[in-house]
């Protein structure tokens, strides 16, 4: 059984014991999940208690005969119409949260006899637990990653502009065979350091900088996501003691990455860690997120969270402290959760770097 | 007045034209181009009789200063709550086509004793007609990109891989100055030039092949899109003859893309000459498709739409024979319509190239 038909077959599981006789799933992204497809405008009927269905258009009918053997194929411009037209009666799932109210009503037009019921985000919920085909993708994205930024870093990044450096180490992602970059690369030198999600401009980094890099390739279509700020030159006291000060909250909070954890734990941990430190004011962003077929998915390490990690879950830790106008520090893996410690994936150093 | 402030005052116009009162707009790109926001969370509530105000979150708060510096900003996770809050009643249009089921249940929540509307569109349809700052920005793309491929051209090709060439044309394209790619590249070799859209690979190109490259670059938010298709050595007659009867079909299709005619017109004229040539049968794709902030956006030249075409609408214009097992021939220029003949962006030659 493929990984997909495998997907495929849990997610029936699930709509048997909810009463769910069929899934329409057009969300690009748990598309590619269950089928394997990877163009950019397909669906796919997941039935109960029958096979499920496929549907692109012409212009993807190839490649979708390559990336989806198992399943039949509808080819149509109209998906909703050739999937939903397939459904006879009963409850149709829907993905409400993803699906337009103008497709809504498209789909509830087609759906005669039917009764939809929401899926309440089902899919994303499943693809929170790895299997092992997407574990690997992950590791082969995060190698190339941490393997890209230790080549840049064994260089010289003074007198070179942001953008420059970034291009360069995308570069070396795709000759180490990353398929894309997993997002838009944060490079933020001196004090663009402080912004949290800076683009890479034209400022040329100088001596005393932090240079706070995060980054990712994409390979099999999962994303890798890292963050290191390194020093250029000698580091100063305020320098040295903020990085100190991300570097053990970012332990903490990856130690509390275990199976059975609390989801909000981890939050809780580095805000003490940062607290006691007198730096919490100075940290603005989320702490951490799922990450696999899209670079942030669910689920996110917020306070709010009500569940426990479960084995095989994919997530960013990634506490930072900002000075507005002076200079920040990130530091961020990507790890999968385990009944112990948790895998970390960008096995890069996170000691302090003062590069020359 | 910026581009953006004209841009929402020409939207609050016919707001008012069509008796609603304020416009909730989420989808990104429209906030972009509504407001200059270019992160990734954000929403713009339009009002008929009042100043926009804009919402993002905390992440995105410096960012949003500097792009969105004319607006009224509300710092949420909520973007919803805080600006549909805002209303006092009355109509409150929606983006029935792009906010999903449950983001539009909670939406009616919060608009209590209003009435919701579907816009239609209303913001994709304005930004059909692109503004001086939008040209500009298109140009220099285009620009970019054609200017990358001649430099790629001026070299030789046999010998590389699919994957090599098109990440050298990258590179081009960002040392020339895109800020990102403005889609994955297509680059086919030999009988995967047939393929309309083939990811390129690990093939290596060989004298005698065709090679299609669809490509572009990506300036302040706009994107270009250009289809080039060369010989490598020199050209056998079957190649010959399908160059010219694209080359045909696209200076047809080319010439009627001016203000007052038909929009279904051009996709008319390309049918006739490629079944007057006998090819009709091997073009399948799309004819071609408005370009801009986004990379496929409104209006998309098919027979079935109704409308005339417009001076300032920048469109892509793509007529293709494709020969499955053989090979295939695109060419495709990013052109912007006047009351003349368009005005083509992408000015790269388009004679049939024999390559060294």
């Amino acid at each position: 059984m493929t990984p997909q038909a495998a997907r495929r077959e849990r997610l029936a599981a699930v709509l048997r014991e909810r009463g769910i006789d069929s899934a329409y799933v057009g969300r690009l992204v748990n598309v590619r999940y269950l089928t394997g497809y990877a163009g950019s405008n397909g669906a796919v009927l997941v039935q109960a208690g029958g096979p499920a269905v496929f549907a692109t258009d012409s212009r993807y009918k190839d490649q979708a005969a390559v990336e989806v053997p198992d399943l039949e194929h509808v080819i149509s411009r109209d998906l909703i119409g050739a999937l939903v037209g397939r459904v006879n009666g009963g409850v149709l799932g829907v993905e409400t949260h993803a699906l337009s109210v103008d497709s809504h009503h498209e789909l509830a037009a087609h759906a005669v006899g039917a009764e939809l019921r929401s899926l309440d985000r089902l899919v994303e919920q499943h693809r929170e637990l790895k299997d092992e085909t997407e574990i690997d993708a992950l590791r082969r994205a995060c190698a190339i990653s941490t393997q890209a930024l230790e080549q840049l870093l064994s260089g010289s990044l003074a007198g070179r502009s942001e953008r420059a450096i970034a291009h360069d180490l995308e570069n070396r992602m795709f000759d180490l065979g990353a398929e894309a970059i997993a997002f838009e690369t944060i490079l933020a030198s001196g004090p663009n350091s402080a912004i949290p999600h800076h683009a890479p401009g034209e400022r040329v980094v100088v001596p005393g900088d932090f240079v706070k890099i995060d980054f990712g390739a994409r390979v099999d279509g999962y994303h890798a996501d890292c963050t290191r700020t390194v020093v250029v030159g000698t580091a100063q006291d305020w320098q040295r003691e903020i990085y100190a000060g991300v570097q053990a909250a970012q332990a903490g909070g990856l130690d509390d990455l275990r199976e059975g954890t609390p989801v909000a734990q981890s939050r809780s941990t580095v805000d003490r860690i940062l607290g006691d430190a007198g730096w919490l004011e100075y940290f603005s962003t989320g702490l951490g997120h799922g990450v696999g077929l899209e670079i942030h998915e669910d689920p996110f390490l917020g306070p709010a969270h009500p569940g426990k990690l479960i084995s095989r879950t994919a997530l960013t830790m990634e506490p930072g402290i900002y000075l507005p106008g002076r200079g920040g520090v990130r530091i961020e893996d990507t790890a999968v959760v385990t009944k112990g410690a948790p895998e970390v994936l960008t096995t890069m150093t996170k000691d302090l770097l003062e590069l020359a």
